[in-house]
């Protein structure tokens, strides 16, 4: 076995989606997976199991690494300052890690910056979001994903439960927005940067459901001030690989910063068949200081929809279904159990006429989902 | 580990691509490998290592797979057989593979269909080559592959190589062709099937060097003609899986079957970068019965170019500064160490200008083997 080019920590969809690029591009990943059957970890051959909290984990896994990136942002910060302490490229490093670990650290940032965002507050005490005001968001500043940690509140009452978690909260204007997008930028340490077009992604329950590139009717002077943010915050936060940037666009034409990510982005899933070069490539090329690959779209549109759990139980034998029905349709399946309301697997479609697509990409999701296809 | 859906035998290229097409469509492969850390085997965690020529070793990798599928056409057909009397579908089977296998069987059998080929003859004495006439291209029936086994000769003395290799010999015309030409067709058990665009093949030393798809300037009717040829020979010959029908061209405008291959081919790389359905995607597709994708090109123009071994001993540290010199080629390395000539590795570039796209992939490949840029 050749000796890992890049330790990749976290086993989950991102991971497994990494080692498809690097593949190609004759990468050797080590994995660090949490249990020996999770998504990466069925098709990175090496792999240790593990505890990624657990340093001495860690150090077993970029032993003869030089570079380590991430499937997700939980790695604790202390860990990923040893291990550059001991000589490997941690990318993103903890420096810039922070800022999507910690929500108020980054509105903290975001702020000293300049960078529109929505109103927002540290809160400790119902008196200290009585003072902020209602309606609000209420969300844990840290561990928060897919609408956990996340709190609509349009009276004190509505804040029970985020009070009850005995988290770190934050409170932040409810905002009246239009529609949400996002801006993914790829950048090396070396610090060249490439920005992939805006896309729109449309939430169903807080977790992402599609994503449309480039977003439909995009005012070209909001698509390219969403690509000047997301740059300006790779560059000032010193990100390297990707960083996704999710904003609201306001029903007043604005655009206000709502989460960063900085790792490959499910806003970004639609690359892998959309565009010239995938995120997942692109990261790859990143962390390991590679020259980046261009980021526009091989097709007018390209629509991505997740695949949720549903009442399908057997995702691999509903593929013969769903391609009978969509025999464009690229499949992507996570390798992970069905469980309801679970991101298990996306599909994508591209195109010349955004309704076609669009269609054709939910009627194969529904199928992953509920079996009968979508009329 | 979830029980594998699919049995692959070697663990070249070909099984490593199939398994970047698996990984997608969340297909779990079995593979039977040569050595620990041949290709595939770097890429597929469920990997036998074991000789395919041993029947019981084909045994323990199928045993909980359904289907069985290809990296090379050399496994005993009474092994494919005994597979078969066992359970396991062999895709492409026995029966089809003979024709891949043995080239004296497949002229017999094409000649039987009235599908055009050189003249031909099988020869035991120097007295048979005499009586089929000079100049002439003497081949061993089985087992020949990259212009191994295939001799061109103008003198009775241009055989003695043949002669001494003590293989059974073909005899075949020396053809005054144009160019060569590669008809790829994917066919399903049920029967569907599905031919990609005829793409122009150019050898050096008798290895394919490059492929250009479309086949420039090719003439509609024999467009056709070849898509015909190979949708024909798929259905009379059984194939399941990629049919891949080398043909000549001729200088005089016909069309003459040069060699079978019944596995995703070297003609067919372009299509993972430039057509809608990867030669590899389609193949898992067809072997497992699922409904085929469609084979239309993504560009006007793909080019694929083989990285050959040369001069550049770590192709992984070369990638840097092709990447800086052809940012939008796509990277498909083999894993495999470097040796004088072997493949290990290609390019594809794709877009709108024929002759860009050719320099582009050309000028990336050439820096894999020899390490500057060619100018």
């Amino acid at each position: 076995m050749p000796s890992p080019q890049l330790a990749v920590i976290g086993g989950g969809q991102l991971a497994r989606m990494m080692q498809q690029a690097a593949i190609g591009l004759g990468i050797h990943i080590r994995l660090l997976a949490e249990a020996p059957d999770v998504s990466a970890a069925q098709v990175v051959p090496d792999h240790v199991v593990g505890d990624y909290t657990n340093l001495d984990t860690l150090r077993s896994v970029v032993a003869e690494a030089p570079v380590v990136t991430f499937d997700h942002e939980h790695v604790p910060p202390e860990h990923l300052r040893a291990l550059q302490a001991e000589g490997h490229a941690c990318r993103p490093g903890p420096h810039a890690l922070l800022f999507a670990q910690d929500k108020a650290a980054m509105r903290q940032r975001l702020g000293a910056l300049g960078v529109p965002c929505p109103r927002n507050a540290a809160i400790s005490t119902r008196a200290d979001l009585d003072q902020f005001g209602y309606p609000a968001v209420v969300k844990t500043t840290r561990g928060g994903y897919d609408g956990k940690g996340v709190w609509v509140v349009h009276t004190a009452a509505d804040a029970d439960e985020a009070f009850a978690s005995g988290r770190v909260l934050l409170a932040e204007e409810l905002v009246d927005f239009r529609r949400e997008l996002s801006a993914l930028v790829v950048r090396s340490p070396s610090g060249e940067m490439a920005s992939y077009p805006v896309v729109e992604s449309r939430q169903a329950n807080g977790v992402c459901a599609e994503v449309v590139a480039p977003a439909p009717g995009l005012d070209p002077t909001l698509d390219a001030a969403a690509r000047g943010i997301a740059e300006r915050l790779a560059a000032e936060l010193d990100v390297t690989g990707i960083l996704a940037v999710e904003l609201f666009e306001t029903a007043d034409g604005r655009l206000l910063v709502n989460e960063l990510a900085m790792r490959p982005h499910n806003t970004g899933h639609w690359t892998i068949d959309g565009a010239r070069t995938s995120q997942f490539e692109n990261h790859l090329r990143a962390v390991l200081d590679l020259p980046l690959g261009p980021t526009g779209a091989r097709a007018p549109w390209s629509v991505m929809v997740n695949i949720l759990g549903g009442s399908v139980a057997d995702l691999e034998a509903q593929r013969a279904s769903v391609l009978a029905v969509e025999p464009d349709i690229k499949i992507h399946l996570y390798g992970k159990p069905v469980k309801a309301g679970r991101k298990v697997g996306h599909v994508t479609a591209y195109g010349d006429d955004l309704d076609i697509v669009t269609a054709r990409a939910r009627r194969a999701a529904a199928m992953f989902t509920d079996g009968a296809p979508q009329s």
